[in-house]
């Protein structure tokens, strides 16, 4: 069977390495993305630039798409320039961008007036394990879609989780990021403590970690705030966006999360602070700040 | 050398297996019990009863307590029939409550008026770290009080870190309750949030414990909650203890950490609810019902 063609909307950290898998395993590819030298390494090994989403989706059987705020997966599939405006009828739109469940949806009901297929499949596991091939992939969507993509997903991804309806893919990653919200709590005011107490924080943090208090984000994350490396392996400014959509759907479930809630404002000040561009670690330091002190390492 | 004789107070959960540990190690021991049956199965096997703390006292070289509240401890260390009261020069009292470090400071400054040394020892990994002899523990006190008193806590923990002077056990022990308030926030608004999302909770709890969001208390904790399990390995009416605290050193530090905030609303909620006995995983429901939900599992 002859593989389908794919298009790829979107270069930026996990989406350039996302794409090059699909390229690596032979798959024709066609590129937009916003910035076109950030797509010049997959072009310079064979990848097709086309000048608009638009094209990519007249160039795809399946167009993927990972970019920033739901406003540019908006413009990415919906828009007059989208991949849905040049997409021939049986084809799939596949989200990969965190973004809201509404808005999945929205485009599901839009790619099947056309007789094409809309897929949310946000992922989980971050620079590294884009790059490794790692990610852990969230399907909201037809399963008949699923099926069809299910090869290309598991080019980029180990854990494939089918989710349910359209839409659901985002709720997936949705949980996922309000548990984050609430181990970067755990890492980053448990630290501060440690610190404003007077403790030895390196020695506390290994005393503690293999307890009942440790998780990843302090093994990983709470070393890196011991070493005062603030470098984003994931965005403040995106996890703000995130955090707004967990306490969005909060809103239409009727559910009162205190501690996303809390979560979301600590950030959103760091975000009003100029700070979006640090990684979700430096809230140790946005803590720290907001009651005038610093955080020391 | 002839062994130290070591005294006992509180035989809870925690302090009965960690007494036994002690009795094992073939050290003479007396023990007091607000409750004298909890402590019968340590008199079987050839613990001392003493009629109260003072009793404790004025038996032994070195005395451990581990009881509820700090009222209690105080009343046991400090009161009329307390242990110090009862203690020759040069023993030392050492308290394995979680408790507060001012109140720590105030045990040390009257042992040492009476000849005496005062430590603070809380502890972290629960019933099963007690029963295993796993557990870790902070201390704060002297270094030669910490020398004399380590091959008594190498019988009952594994990890055993020091942490300065009186007052910084506990101050170690609060910043590891900080970082577990964080994590059962994560798991059990995430876990709920993926309920009311419609999603596979249990597939969604195996997909994402794995990465970022994972954590012990997602794995161990995640896990009781999904089965229904609400039984007590830490009860909620100790855990607001712990919290409350946890934000009066906050307060004398300066400090305001939204999410220890958050976390000691919603447990002080349930506590007024009457679900003080729940384990803390049942903060699952709590946030369900003050919603109006339930947790379904």
């Amino acid at each position: 069977m002859e593989k389908p063609r794919i298009g790829w909307i979107g270069t930026g950290v996990m989406g350039l390495s996302m794409a090059g898998h699909i390229l690596a395993a032979g798959y024709p590819l066609t590129i937009y993305s916003r910035t076109k030298a950030k797509a010049q390494s997959l072009l310079d090994k064979g990848a097709q630039w086309a000048a608009s989403p638009k094209a990519v989706g007249a160039a795809s059987d399946i167009v993927f798409s990972i970019v920033g705020f739901p406003k540019d997966v908006e413009e990415v599939l919906l828009g007059e320039q989208g991949a849905l405006a040049g997409m021939a009828q049986g084809g799939i739109v596949c989200d990969m961008t965190t973004s809201s469940p509404a808005l999945a949806e929205r485009i599901a009901q839009r790619a099947a007036a056309q007789g094409c297929m809309g897929m949310d499949c946000p992922v989980t596991g971050g620079d590294v394990g884009a790059r490794n091939a790692a990610l852990s992939i969230f399907v909201g969507g037809e399963a008949a879609g699923l099926e069809r993509i299910r090869p290309l997903l598991q080019c980029m991804g180990k854990i494939i989780m089918p989710c349910g309806v359209a839409g659901m893919g985002q709720k997936g990653k949705l949980a996922n990021q309000v548990a984050i919200a609430g181990v970067m709590f755990s890492t980053c005011e448990s630290l501060l403590f440690a610190q404003e107490a007077g403790l030895d924080v390196q020695q506390w943090l290994e005393t503690v970690a293999p307890g009942a208090a440790g998780s990843t984000a302090m093994n990983v994350l709470g070393r890196r705030c011991l070493k005062g490396d603030f470098a984003p392996g994931f965005f403040i400014e995106h996890f703000v966006k995130d955090l707004g959509l967990c306490l969005e759907e909060c809103r239409r479930m009727g559910l009162v999360l205190p501690g996303l809630q809390a979560a979301e404002q600590a950030y959103r000040q760091m975000l009003g602070r100029g700070q979006g561009k640090l990684g979700t670690q430096a809230l140790v330091g946005g803590i720290a700040e907001a009651c005038g002190k610093a955080w020391q390492h």
